[in-house]
């Protein structure tokens, strides 16, 4: 393929192929890379779907995709910490870098952040993409391209475990929910140490991979009554949950990180059920914005409850070097593997949650144009 | 009046004066307080009303009240930092000393709690209260025993605004609810070197305290539309604020930290609204605990919203600090003073909210048998 | 006066003034500054002595001078938070913004920062000065020029007493060293809500007026004895010390914070002996960098020794609140005011400590080319 | 052997075995061990040969031993957590629970601490120690008695590098000393997921212990040139150090924490030049208190020097966890083993360094009373 070939979001339900130009110079704080991995997000479906997620509005064609990594080929003269050849993960948010957000280590709340794949910016499935140098994070040799594909995802396990949910050797975790993210967060708790890691999701399959995954306690939730509200249900899921596992409110027992990863009201609920007096819980799953709490569990148990967005600095090393260790092992989580042409096909497949043949997706990665789904 | 005459709970709204025995002997850590002083708190009145705050039960009769100063008159051998004679302010909760969260610095946190009038244990409405000496803090001359029953709910402002809050000088901060507890909470910020101080209640008059208190900015809630949903109303409420206000999202008018002190859910609404990017949101109101939260606006704006419990190591001091040094003015806030035969009055009107003669309560103090309300 | 007078230091000893060109243009980032007013600093003074501060070494001509503000002439497109004619703080580091320490909040060890007469970087004493846009920070109404120029040493006691000292309300500091840095140390933990605020130096008429200033209490060191070890001599200080002015390892009579703004060993080594058990003892004076300490001291007492270095993010800011809110007098410290042509004097005074007529210098700030002395 | 046997410290050089009453009751809040093993540390060792530490002297006969476990045999009724014939790990300091310090989670800071064999109290090589409930932890199975014993030093790793120290995933850590002490702190990074681990020492067989223990990088320092003074000789070492090793001020191959565990002036030099930009820097191993340090490197780089004391509320559990979850291996360190009735000799060994042939000695085991060597 000559030119800039980019898979484009057109409209709702409307995808295709456009030639974009390739960037024929990059500024001296810029690079450019040549894609070679993309994994396929929840939101990129969801923009193909819906059109849009929350105030954010597809009004111009866009380019899709944002978990990507690839090649160095061009680098601009203030960029020293890679050089043409390099592979790298790419991070997709350019920040302002002068608000008191980027100065302060939590850019990821930069209002003039421009994000890849998030309208009216493009995304990354393209054959090459310029970004701010220090975007662009060198892959160790015992990290593949799809590994550094899964860095995006990874970091915002990284970011809601690590950064905001402060885990600590030794201490418990509870996952509501078995989706990559959901998954990325357990092994982050793993690797750093987890006591104990709890998943709970209504689909059995999804327990048992977490189950081998990463050695997560299943928990499936019980059934909701017919004419039972869903505090009230909540409440009777959470007591089950609770003594089916042996969770305290206090001691060795007890919970004391939730991670929310399903969006879903009455996990959310029980979730606040669940975890431990003094403990935390993070938000990262993104569903119905309108969720009832109950506010009595958050004060006497002085919880704090924590929105988690995207990730910020420090999050992409830190999920590199947990990679690079060998404390995490992204390849179980990669099920699915395009061509650069077929990536309505790997869409379809994610949104469906399963393949044509009826294999479940975890995470679907679309190779560039240059390159086959079987180098890795 | 001889022996102990205490004020008692027997039921849902049946109170009486009652004969205990004073305490003979303290414990080498325990000292023997002569109660001078004692606030009645809404949750003192909670329980004469409905005889329960969530699974705590009055089936037993209780003494009430537990914010109290008084006169130091036994210390046990083992405690040195007061002496008989000495003004203090008693702290209500007894912790074990050996749990997790008592060793951790968050002793509020503990299971094993013995706090006064939180059933089945008695309260400080008596002449005499035994209770473990490094619970009692000395009175720097410059404050009044009135000052010192007021410590207690300064106590949870101090715990909510600078220990949860993490306030700090040049910030901004919004108080929604404009009680003792509300109020306090803009005294401990506006001490801390508050930047701007919004102040929210339906009263009117309740406005206009903050507003001479603490120098407030009022703000009076639009009112609700007929057929409309609290949260369409608690958006429309805080685009009003945020817009009459000159409220940002970010910078120099964001504000960084809103406290509710309500327990309204369209004040927690309003408040999920109105907090800044990566703000803090601290919940002390206690109200109805189904509150329906916007989750979007917690995700991403990467919101800590944290319920607040009591108080903890470390908030004592800096509330009698705060008024030690002329920061904090307490007198405006005691409205009442009444002797310790009328006490039934007195939770009347706290409970009515105002006097007989029309006047707004915000702060009863009832004093012991053996002093007068002039006596401050 | 035409073109951009400047004022350089050529060599050890050697000052004039320069025409260097006005800056034509600025970047969409940057902003350019009619300097106003520039404090003196004991650095810039060193560099005129000495042509070095340890491995930094003046080999070409350097315009002195980076405690300034002024107003704003030109703006950069993408500037959007200041106009022409506004008057601006200059903060006077520019850094990289895309290394780890730009990223986490500590962009004062950035490795790449352009520190203005730093060499080889020019400083602000000339007449239009071009910075990056966001170093600049708009004067509040009540701030005068002189104000404004203040912010530089202010930030520093900012960075030193908020941000590494951790101090909060009702906590007990002591300094060593009564210059400017002292002085503003005290300021800022007076503002902050000091409880005690012990104020050390040698010179009887410089703790007069950290009396005068912040109601600090003074301490006098003991003389030395001859044949006395620096820290015998110390350890025999910090004892008398102790004892004249109350001072306990622990509790209320503890001192939580030590700040050393004079980089003398003497007082480092009798500010270990007096930190409280669980102290923080924050370093800000430049001295001999050899200096020998008590490590049972820092071991035993579990102390916090920490550098400081100039100051980050958040540090300006504050320091414009606190003296906007009116909890810092900085009129006070500004004991002498030169015309532009004066610069020569300025340091001369500044550098021997008083002026011809014999008063003693705190703070010299010289006017711009554009104002007099007179206009602050 | 009947009633309850002690090895006594009854002046300079003179240790023998006493009969000491046994415990006949206990407190409610208290618990009686059978000491079934107990580690030898350098300070037990140090009160043999001097006498003294510091201001801590010995003047009547004392009990040695702190690093020990054992088996409960009574328990007092308020303790709940363990019951007669449960293997603990003893943490040999009781506090006080009502200071500051207990109450604020620093208990290590206690003034009133009474600590095993810290003159004035007894210690706990003997058969029964009777100690606050609290301060015993069960074994997990999987754990030793020997494990248990090892508690305490691991402990003191766990402080200073997990908590003082706030070492996290994928940082970079030097440790000076590899004594017991400094081999826990490496082993302690290297569970917690340390980047690079360097390891300082003078004597080849240490480095090469700690090169297999935990796969360190070693260090052996420069010899010291005659008239070179301790100053210029670490700053030489310092750069041969950087250099040969590839550390950098900065960025991915900088030092994040250094550990000094050795106590030698040139080690803690050394540590100064060697720490990173932001880096902080803990000292935990005692020597000559009379340290000169380069207080440039610490302000420039702004570094953080904190003082080590013990240990405090979570270091206990988090040790058993990284024990207890494989993430350390204590066995290895474990190299003599002695009966009770051989204590003297294990002194010897740990005095000198080496047993009787030859083999040097890391940590040295007594057994109590009622169990051999070879019962772990």
């Amino acid at each position: 393929m000559s030119n800039n070939p980019s898979f484009v979001l057109r409209a709702v339900e409307d995808v295709a192929y456009e030639e974009r130009p390739v960037p024929e110079t990059v500024a001296d704080t810029e690079v450019l890379v040549a894609i070679k991995k993309t994994g396929i997000c929840g939101s990129d479906v969801h923009y193909l779907v819906h059109g849009r997620i929350g105030d954010f509005i597809v009004k111009d064609p866009m380019v899709l995709g944002h978990e990507s990594a690839g090649v160095i080929t061009k680098v601009g003269s203030k960029v020293k910490h890679v050089k043409v050849g390099d592979r790298v993960a790419v991070e997709p948010g350019s920040t302002c870098r002068v608000c008191d957000a980027c100065k302060s280590g939590r850019y990821n709340l930069c209002p003039d952040i421009i994000f890849a794949a998030t309208p009216p910016y493009d995304g990354t499935l393209t054959r090459y993409y310029r970004v701010l140098g220090d975007l662009t994070y060198p892959l160790p040799e015992n990290l593949s391209l799809e590994d550094g594909a899964m860095m995006e995802p990874l970091s915002v396990g990284v970011h809601s475990v690590s950064n905001l949910g402060n885990f600590r050797f030794g201490q418990s975790i509870a996952v509501f929910g078995c989706g990559p993210v959901g998954l990325l967060c357990m092994a982050v708790a793993k690797a750093l140490g987890a006591k104990r890691i709890i998943a709970a999701d209504i689909v059995p399959s999804r327990l048992d991979f977490a189950k081998t995954y990463v050695g997560a306690i299943p928990y499936q939730p019980l059934s909701m009554n017919k004419d039972e509200s869903r505090p009230d249900y909540s409440r009777r899921n959470a007591e089950n949950m609770k003594k089916t596992l042996g969770i305290d409110d206090r001691g060795t027992n007890a919970i004391d990180l939730v991670i929310d990863a399903s969006g879903a009201e009455v996990s959310i609920q029980t979730g606040l059920y669940v975890v431990g007096t003094g403990g935390i819980m993070v938000q990262v799953g993104m569903g119905n914005p309108n969720i009832q709490i109950d506010m009595a569990q958050l004060m006497t148990k002085e919880v704090a409850l924590k929105g988690s967005f995207r990730y910020t600095q420090g999050d992409y090393p830190q999920a590199i070097a947990l990679v690079s260790q060998g404390k995490i092992d992204l390849k179980p989580l990669v099920t699915h593997r395009y061509k650069f042409d077929e990536a309505i096909v790997a869409f379809q497949a994610t949104r469906s949650g399963k393949s044509d043949d009826g294999k479940a997706v975890i995470k679907a990665i679309i190779s560039g144009p240059d390159v086959s789904p079987q180098d890795l």
